[in-house]
């Protein structure tokens, strides 16, 4: 018998691996924070022994979701201001807003609250951009989920820089000091073509593949931008990319729902990743991302939230759902981005996004403890045919049960054990009366 | 003081009438099974007088909601083949499944399973069509709430009945038991109009006409449908229920996807109900019903699940969030079907297309006390800013705490208090080992 230090028998174990496996009546052994094996319930009893067995006779263990685009601090935002124009929202609620409150403390409580509701949905590992990273950075590291923290480079004043070149020092700065971090990944984050100049956008390249840092960035969302770019370069956004040098594995490119032939030619080429933020994009109207196509050419597509200041929410199971709605939608046909590609994108595409794939993204042995149970017996997950597709188009982010992050156990049976909830209601609630005022 | 049966304080409270209010720090008093009145907190607390008096402090209060168009019983055939072509999963999965185990039975526990998980998710009055009508009624009068049970019309052979004559004389035989019960009303509902003779539409219609019973048809949900009547009749599924005199206020048309100018014309000249299935329509690939369009030319158009087998829950918050979604991303424009349209299309239009505006859909003085409670107190819920805002675009089903149908509780803090939920998950599964095997 081999000692482990976590054994989980569950019902079902859905892997996420390329060659996604559903088995039933499976265990799952951790030790050190990493993945030993999965077998079956009955050697597994025969095989490993533990301090710490856990029975999920209810529930699927996947793989924890990875949440490839974020700004989990607008949390604080959320829901201030809805059903409006772009720039309408942006003029004269959430820059105003930003503008007055946004700073170390607001990002830190905020980030708080944006991951006790991450890790309420199973998210392990999100992939964010905003400003005073080091607050969301310490957040996270105490409430122990992964954080890949984006440093924006953004040709505009905020609370957090004035210059590009106060941007650029803080962003080096933030990057010393967590470049080796076990939870903590910094990367660029430029914010757009239409707001980082040609100059700044190469000096980012430049830096990045100095350090080897991956850069992340918020690509033709809507059709204007290429309207932007091509009045001042004669070029489209990701061209301008491609013609700095930019588009590569290294890049996220973050929207995408404007691809032209040419587009799609340098996607082809250079393979950058594609986020795939379908809330944010039907509720803004900023159009769609050709996910199945994207896919057809094996360009990777992961899926983010987005922020909650738009969208409203940072819950990977509706996330899922509304991305395979919307690519049956706009394809017009019911066979496209089925259950098991949407959760792949909700999980092992968001690894291969940010540069984890060989250490997360689905129950394999040798990869981190990055887990999570959802509970199918609830009456709307009720009978139960198919535990891929009732965990899309069924179950809700209530039904997660309990999480792992590195093999540590940070949502036990709906408790989360690394944060205090009602201290961060309180929280909520006292920003709320400030910014409300 | 005033002596009330129930009376209820909330944080804040939401009437869905025509010109919504949302009020805070108001109490609502119910009588005999009505709403009695509604007033700040303070003075209720000086008018009315209960021994049954609760506090929402952390909820707003609801109508509750109205889903316009399911087939409960489908529930039991959840899940259990999605991401198809339709023609493929009625041929080769649904239409076999109902074929072999459709029956009383098996229509009142899905029934009894689905009207749980209608409940749990606020819904107080349903809309529904298929077979087996008496046993719908009967799990829906058990369980308290409202149901409209569809006498189902088809030119096919089922379990329920196998002539056009059997269809209608069971269907005159359950109109004769309900048609003056509290809680069931009976209506007519032919499937469609590629499925239905022209002879039969019009017997439908005049035995609804004799007797004034609404009429519940699936019209032009896919393209492909008007090509079908074009070809048999040389009009549109509208047009031939226009010439045959059906299109009126009494018809509730669901899904319309698919809208010519003339149909336009119809619906203007006609004013009958729609009835929109986002969630449907996104996974079947089907099209988009024009919402915004339909409004603004003062159509009434309420909001559906449709059924679990194709969707694959009966969460109207759900519904709603899509329907907002789909009605931006279709118009493309973020200030389409904003929270506070989709609220009044999942409460007071269902009552308007159902017929019951004036006894339910909106908490009004008068009307029957069919009241929600959901607790906006959770981490996903906060901050909060605008309580309409942040029931559709970041609540989930869960947070629907207590619900009342006509005064009488039927969910109390998560309970349900008319069913036995274990019963039911024990129904569920007993079920799905059969149909599975």
């Amino acid at each position: 018998m081999q000692k482990v230090d976590l054994l989980l028998h569950a019902k079902w174990l859905i892997t996420c691996e390329e060659q996604n496996r559903i088995l039933e009546n499976h265990s799952l052994a951790v030790k050190d924070g990493n993945i030993v094996g999965i077998m079956p319930c009955k050697e597994a009893e025969k095989t490993w022994q533990s301090d710490n067995v856990q029975h999920f006779n209810e529930h699927a263990l996947l793989p924890g979701f990875i949440n490839s685009h974020t700004h989990i601090a607008m949390n604080i935002f959320r829901g201030l201001a809805d059903d409006l124009d772009l720039m309408d929202w942006l003029n004269n609620y959430i820059w105003p807003a930003e503008g007055k409150w946004v700073s170390q403390e607001l990002v830190y409580d905020a980030s708080q609250l944006a991951i006790a509701e991450m890790i309420r949905g199973g998210t392990v590992r999100f992939n964010d951009m905003y400003f005073f990273p080091e607050a969301t950075a310490k957040a996270a590291v105490e409430a122990g989920i992964h954080a890949h923290v984006g440093m924006t480079i953004i040709d505009v004043p905020t609370a957090w820089a004035k210059t590009p070149d106060e941007y650029f020092a803080k962003s080096l700065e933030f990057y010393e000091q967590f470049k080796n971090h076990k939870h903590v990944t910094p990367k660029f984050a430029p914010h757009s073509t239409y707001t980082v100049s040609r100059e700044n956008l190469i000096k980012v390249n430049e830096l990045a593949q100095e350090h080897g840092i991956k850069i992340n960035i918020h690509l033709q969302e809507v059709a204007s931008e290429a309207q932007q770019t091509m009045a001042k370069y004669n070029l489209r956004p990701l061209e301008l990319l491609a013609d700095i040098g930019m588009v590569s594995p290294n890049l996220i490119a973050v929207h995408m729902t404007d691809i032209s032939k040419n587009d799609f030619a340098i996607l082809q080429k250079y393979r950058p990743n594609i986020v795939h933020c379908p809330e944010s994009n039907m509720k803004l109207a900023s159009g769609t991302c050709p996910v199945t196509r994207l896919l057809r050419d094996n360009i990777n597509v992961a899926l983010g939230t987005d922020g909650a200041a738009s969208n409203n929410d940072l819950d990977m199971i509706g996330e899922m759902r509304t991305a395979a709605f919307l690519g049956k939608h706009s394809a017009g046909d019911p066979k496209a981005l089925p259950a098991e590609t949407v959760l792949k994108m909700a999980t092992l595409h968001g690894a291969k996004t940010l540069g984890t794939d060989k250490i997360t993204g689905s129950l394999t042995a040798g990869k981190l403890a990055d887990i999570i149970a959802i509970n199918l017996t609830e009456i709307e997950t009720q009978p139960l045919y198919h535990p891929a597709s009732q965990i899309v188009y069924a179950a809700s982010r209530n039904q997660v049960t309990d999480v792992w992050i590195s093999g540590k156990q940070v949502l036990k049976d709906r408790k989360l054990l690394t944060l205090d909830e009602k201290e961060l209601l309180n929280k909520a609630q006292s920003w709320r009366n400030k910014i409300k005022s």
